[in-house]
């Protein structure tokens, strides 16, 4: 069973591998990239994943065989397990718990070589769907707190060696420290301004205009003021709304647009750059804050999109002291020009 | 001038280089890789650096010759720079500063070729004496908080074109989030207990002694409860002590010895990996507590050395919730057996 541990300092929570785990002298340093092998995740491999916990079949095709345009698929190699109790203790000054959780595969699309930023609006949106359907299910399983949705595009980005594209989710019992930084930060501006911060950066970025890459519908993509890498980009509602998953069929639609277009001037602009992109999206089960107790007013949704251009240094790492060599202004002027067609 | 720039959700400060930026375009993907040119830190190139800070020079040569033994120069492309006034101000709901601090290299030795982990133990006294004299010097600074201390080695770690053995400080006017996160952690910690964290860890890490490594002299070697990542290290005093800077010289020494040594385990078991290293001591100027106004009880120094064998995937950049591939309780016993002689 993979542990989840916390350090004692500054309350981080880790996932330390076992049954997983590499021998330690399967770490030195070693030629290694992608390598091609048989794609478990194109259509008629359906037998090399486990079976399907989610598929868009418009013929009716029977689960696990070919016939599909998206299939969510359990990791083959998980890194929290589904089975058991979290049995939270301590083991002296440290604090420890089972590694309970899931690890899904989003299988975006039955064409091994399709990009993301090539698909469809119509493909696109059915991902969204497919996120929000997942979340929704595992919000159910009261052991969890949070649902992480996110992609690795590229081998420096984390990539696995099939390039077939897809993104994962990561059910967990605790939520990410990031995450818990920053409801804290907004909840603090709520309770001084009672105002969301995002609202307020997002009506200063439209009066402004400078880090606007794109304005559509209901959805605004910026580079944002204090950007920790070149091109990072993110995408947020212009109507406050904390969580991603109460999103209609229409705005669902709306994001897919604006995420596609992103993605694809990234794309063009960059010569196809690894990127990560990463959901932030209100906990599942929180104290909620605002005039009426039935809203939250304190946080709001938004999607990161994180190039990899830049090797990040030990400064960086250690610190959480960024240094991003392009000012964001010029990053959004550079991506607002991309031609995309 | 470059900026500082503050994150205003999670309060995270980043700088964004102005002058030195790159153009955008400049960003795409591209074949690259250490490409070695001629080395300015070599002795007899002392021209191609700017006019050293700081040299250890036995046969008293002149300054910015041949014949020294250690040397610290400016960054000849510095993040920061250390002319002006730091200006803070605000840009509607932005923070900003003027981007003024100190860049630093420490060039570790006169030998091109040299890997810190096979220098003396006399040698690396020298460095981590320069490290103290330079924070203490760049201290009398009123407008800076703290100096970073760390190293890149290897090209993915984030070191330079140029191989020659060297590590970098920054002094910054703010302190860096890690820092603060720490600095608060521990400091609940012993409004709580009365105790420091610290040595309430390396107390139970003794006792323990599963993810010990070395224990010679005042210095204890461990991968954390908690690591990020596989063979992570931590090196601390066992005696509490909040700041490096007040290292005695036989503490000096018997660091150097410890840190020698870990370098050396690392390099040796597992095949010279690219790593960082980053000390963590107490800020310049902060409200002490404990019994005695006049003595910190509330944070311990250490340095953090954290190989980089892995890739570092979405999920762990944007959320700050990361997998290791290996306990750390193995790679403890792993680095235990190197032998280094």
């Amino acid at each position: 069973m993979p542990e989840l541990r916390k350090d004692p300092i500054i309350g981080r929570w880790v996932i330390i591998a076992t049954e997983r785990a590499k021998r330690p002298d399967q770490f030195g340093v070693s030629a290694q990239g992608p390598q091609e092998s048989t794609c478990p995740f194109c259509e008629g491999q359906e037998s090399h994943t486990p079976p399907e916990i989610y598929a868009i079949r418009p013929n009716r095709t029977p689960a696990n065989t070919a016939g599909w345009e998206l299939r969510v698929v359990p990791s083959i190699s998980p890194f929290l397990r589904i089975e058991g109790d979290l049995d939270r203790h301590g083991r002296g000054i440290y604090d420890l718990m089972n590694g309970i959780g899931a690890h899904e595969i989003v299988i975006e699309t039955n064409k091994h070589t399709a990009n993301i930023a090539d698909l469809g609006e119509e493909q696109v949106t059915k991902i969204i769907n497919a996120y929000i359907d997942r979340i929704r299910d595992l919000e159910k399983d009261r052991r969890f707190k949070y649902v992480l949705v996110f992609k690795n595009h590229g081998w420096v980005a984390g990539g696995g060696r099939v390039q077939h594209s897809r993104s994962q989710l990561i059910a967990t019992p605790v939520n990410p420290k990031r995450v818990k930084e920053e409801l804290a930060g907004s909840r603090h501006y709520y309770e001084h301004h009672e105002r969301c911060i995002f609202c307020d950066l997002i009506k200063q970025e439209l009066e402004n205009k400078e880090r606007v890459i794109l304005d559509i519908d209901g959805f605004l993509a910026i580079t944002p003021f204090a950007s920790r890498f070149p091109f990072e980009v993110w995408i947020l509602p212009k109507k406050h709304s904390p969580d991603f998953i109460t999103l209609d069929m229409a705005m669902r639609r709306e994001f897919a647009r604006i995420l596609k277009q992103v993605l694809l001037k990234l794309k063009v602009g960059l010569n196809d750059p690894p990127y990560n992109y990463i959901f932030h999206t209100a906990p599942f089960r929180r104290e909620k804050v605002g005039y009426w107790k039935s809203i939250d007013y304190d946080y709001h949704w938004h999607i990161e999109i994180m190039p990899r251009l830049t090797r990040v240094a030990g400064f960086e790492w250690g610190t959480g002291f960024y240094i991003c060599p392009l000012p964001p202004e010029n990053a959004a002027k550079f991506l607002r020009e991309v031609n995309i067609g």
